[in-house]
């Protein structure tokens, strides 16, 4: 269920055709969900072209919103403006095994393809799911990342599973949520996808789409929840632009997280990473490789795709998610559960 | 005008007395403003204490939310993490001007206490009012600058005045807009204040507490002003915290714009400046200064006051000014006229 | 054996009584060395003090020179300022596995003390030693961590040790090496320790204490060695510093570098982190909490110090380590077999 | 003079031509000496095109190595990665009115194009020549900016001239010095320049060409002055980079500084900017622009070439200036007084 099944229209531009990431071209999203009494928790990954993409390295970027929290692989991504390996995305905890488990993913598609890698930055995010999920069990072994990187599709779910699967949002059971938005730039057409780990802020806080919606919610159930947490948030494009422009771009998530009532918590590891499929370092580019780049002025239209797509898609988590109870007997409602009364309430 | 005078409560924490910057004791604000055919524009100065300002140094930081702008200063304020002038605030051309001002005016006051000041880091912030200004006249001289020092006081105007005066913000008349936040930290009790120089985003992204109040109006008046210009905010407070801490404070400002509909375009030079009052280094300061520092889990109070405070000082700016004509005939509406009825529109 | 064993005095200021960065008092450094026919490489571990790091975080900062590198846990540090775990260095596909040990290792620590982790930042540190070392098996597990900081001392080896047993540096064997400086303010003292693992430069660069010491040796042996792989240097101190002026600090490890010849090369991921031991937030700090912080002018002594002592950690590294042969025939040779010749060529 | 003429060869590139900033093809440098009783001090600016800067917008980049300094300009140098005006440099308190000189110079050059600039950044560096020039009556006007963009030259001069007449570098005679590499990339031929104002370092630390030629000097006249100033590098490259590489390549200024035996004291705030000629922005750009990008692996011979040029230019700016008597009768002495000896003496 998204935004727009409730008939909720977030912001101006309009969605690709299936309002996630995918809709870029060559991105794909798989997950492995891990669902037990002990544990909800899992791993999701973003495979950002259909190529190896250690031998065909996407311009990338990153910032860092708040910094508390555990992700891996930043240093070199603002210092080339590359990414060589799938994103992952986990609980807090888990990011060492995962990271390793890239490393080994990589190693094997290379060797595969005759190639010795002995150097590779993984990129590996996370969110701290620790309210529903017994993380200090470290559920997520190598095998969950392969799986999700098996199972990896443009039409992939969101809600309660993968990387969402333990997570909270505004006080109610957040998750893996997704959208996407299609710009025309001089008559050609391109698409800014997001995915969004939402873990983040606190339930009275909450809008969606203006509407003060976790106030109402708050006065109903009083969630206890604290705004802590972490929001990862992945950005998609087919826009040429540079490493220093996606970076102004992946920004704009912030704006978003703020539009849903977040104030960027504390405790609340925002994080957002982007690539381009659209400028390719291949392994056998020239010594002065030739590169489409975006005029400046154009970024805006970028800017708000980034900053709708990404309030759509922490809107999606939250529609998609299904209420969920804790290894400690802890629930998280769904908003499901809340709605229409709730979007009504003003 | 404030948003509470329209019955509008922006956020969770109380207000200081005057919900203005000058809430926090010793800062104070003073304007000079330019109004004449031509000239749309002026000065605001912030003074961050009684005391010369060199001799006493502040705690300071910043963050560009979006560089696109000209402000002056910041290398050594990121650097040290100190302030050591009061801040001023113009239009775009006339940065130059006013940083020579405060360098006149901090080495006349510290002459005058017998200190030969020959290195000094004055702060400028500006917007462009090209709009209603005849802005490459470059109208602003350092008499205005010495003026506004002069004018400094707690109770200070809002609105088109000062820096303001020639500012469009969302499409309508912009401003000084001020507004502060009252914490209460283990019983000892905190001011945080904001002043903002609106000048940013575009008409139909405007919401007022949640309210879609730009789309009403853009119906109305079908308004064609771009997402240009940049907004400025100055932050003040009296909590103990290192620059590392205010850093993270002011950042929050963003969540503030963004929460009026903002996706701090691509054009609008997204600064925020701010300082606290606890923690100064005196110019006979020992090897080892002590230093209270608050625990960083409390900035987590200091971050909803900075976003509820900036969010409410753009609004304080728009319900503050009046509507101006500027020197090509252009006209920038005050949100006033178009009240109530736009709040009820939804 | 050590710069002062040749008779080398490297900069101004006198080493402490070890010369290394365990003359910080409370800290200490352990190795686990991986030597066999396929591997050279192991882990080193930094204790930055005798209690349990995590409910005795250290002001920490960071500052990445080339960030060409896979340095895990930075952004945390960055963000808040602080360390809460031991520092793990070792080569560069092993950083994902080092980082889940150090999960278990402070989830295990903890437990013992009643604290139930959930969240947690461990920084990892690497090299590539592929030149020596296969690194593609991935030879160091979780146990090699454990051991490392098992066998952690104040007078620790240095070479090709540990997280050094398979680096080279400027054409020559690297590894780990170690230096202090003592500093005196206003008649109380301080010191500042350097540890860094040496894998980075080409070897007609090599400068020692000036002397042109790589062209000499290049002259005899046509080393082919690439200015690849990094370098990483930790900085100890227990100067009372802030984040902010730590990060200030640990940047001068570059000077240090590029007196040794280094121009921080492009494959050269080099990366410090710092932290003091005089400023710690323990976990039962109270809201409001006093610190002794350096006056900004006397860090003019501390950058000294450690671009000195980086200087001479590099130095050191390389007379300590033996000629070492890796898995595939390539022999790096110890700088001991030109000494003294190549001093004196000048 | 320089280092070329004693017989010195710094590093291993050949040096263009002029060995200066101008052998990038287009670029030119003037400079406004005001050399009097009371004042030793002027302006220096790099035209980096021959065109009109504001509508060829030049890619550009900075690196801040230490802010404690003054420049202007670099917020929107750093978001939008483009220089639009000449580069000034001058005294630390004439920063403000060089700016405003900026401005004015660019308004009458476009307005004379038939363009209405209503928004511009100026770039403003600066260091502090307080020892020898009365700063503090800050002598520099608008006049002397446009006299020194009048007097712009591929064959400038070096030494105590412009910005350079009144600094103090490793407590002798500072001022400016420039050097050139070229670089060879696939049989294309590439230069890259370094223009430096010197005015850091200490004497007992210089170093020259790995002579410890301050120490020995030292001996002989105990100088006093301290390590403070700035060092400021402006990199100019036909290279055609991205502002992301290029941010990477004047980084390499700070081991060139380095080298000369400068550890970044507290006081010196080094700041290095850089512009490529070969990617412009003009001001009719389409929505999606064609570049050439250097192979990151490629940057190697920049960082080198950087990092060589900003040795030899600080040298030859000790070279190229002759003693200097300031105005309260302080004596800053030429290198070339202690010639050839000094560099015998090891």
């Amino acid at each position: 269920m998204k935004a727009r099944d409730i008939g909720l229209t977030i912001g101006r531009l309009p969605s690709g055709a299936l309002d996630n990431l995918a809709d870029v071209p060559g991105v794909r999203v798989g997950h492995a969900t891990i669902d037990n009494a002990r544990h909800k928790t899992g791993v999701t990954v973003v495979l950002p072209c259909a190529e190896n993409p250690f031998t065909n390295k996407s311009v990338a970027a990153s910032f860092v919103l708040n910094g508390f929290g555990k992700t891996l692989g930043l240093v070199q991504v603002d210092e080339l403006g590359t990414l060589e390996t799938p994103i992952a995305l986990t609980n807090t905890l888990n990011v060492g095994i995962v990271h390793d488990a890239l490393v080994e993913y990589t190693l094997r598609r290379c060797e595969a393809e005759g190639i010795a890698v002995t150097s590779l930055n993984p990129v590996v995010c996370e969110c701290n799911d620790a309210s529903l999920n017994d993380i200090r069990e470290r559920a997520v072994t190598r095998e969950h990342v392969f799986a999700a990187i098996e199972a990896a599709r443009a039409d992939f779910a969101e809600g309660g599973v993968g990387c969402g699967k333990g997570t909270t949002c505004h006080g109610l059971k957040g998750g893996v949520g997704s959208a996407s938005r299609v710009l025309e730039i001089e008559s050609e057409r391109f698409t800014l996808g997001v995915l969004a780990q939402t873990n983040h802020g606190s339930l009275a806080d909450l809008q969606i789409g203006g509407h003060p919606v976790g106030l109402e919610i708050d006065r109903r159930i009083r969630e206890d929840a604290p705004d802590k947490g972490s929001c990862i948030v992945i950005v998609a494009t087919d826009l040429p632009v540079s490493s220093r422009q996606l970076r102004r771009i992946v920004k704009r998530a912030g704006a978003g997280l703020a539009r849903c009532g977040s104030i960027w918590g504390h405790g609340s590891g925002d994080v957002f990473v982007g690539f381009s499929t659209a400028n390719r370092i291949p392994a056998d580019a020239p010594a002065i490789q030739t590169m489409r780049i975006l005029r400046e002025e154009w970024l805006e239209l970028a800017f708000r795709a980034c900053a709708e797509a990404t309030e759509e898609a922490v809107v999606n988590s939250l529609l998609s998610a299904d209420t969920t109870t804790g290894y400690s007997g802890k629930v998280r409602r769904s908003l499901r559960e809340f709605l229409p009364d709730a979007l009504r309430a003003k």
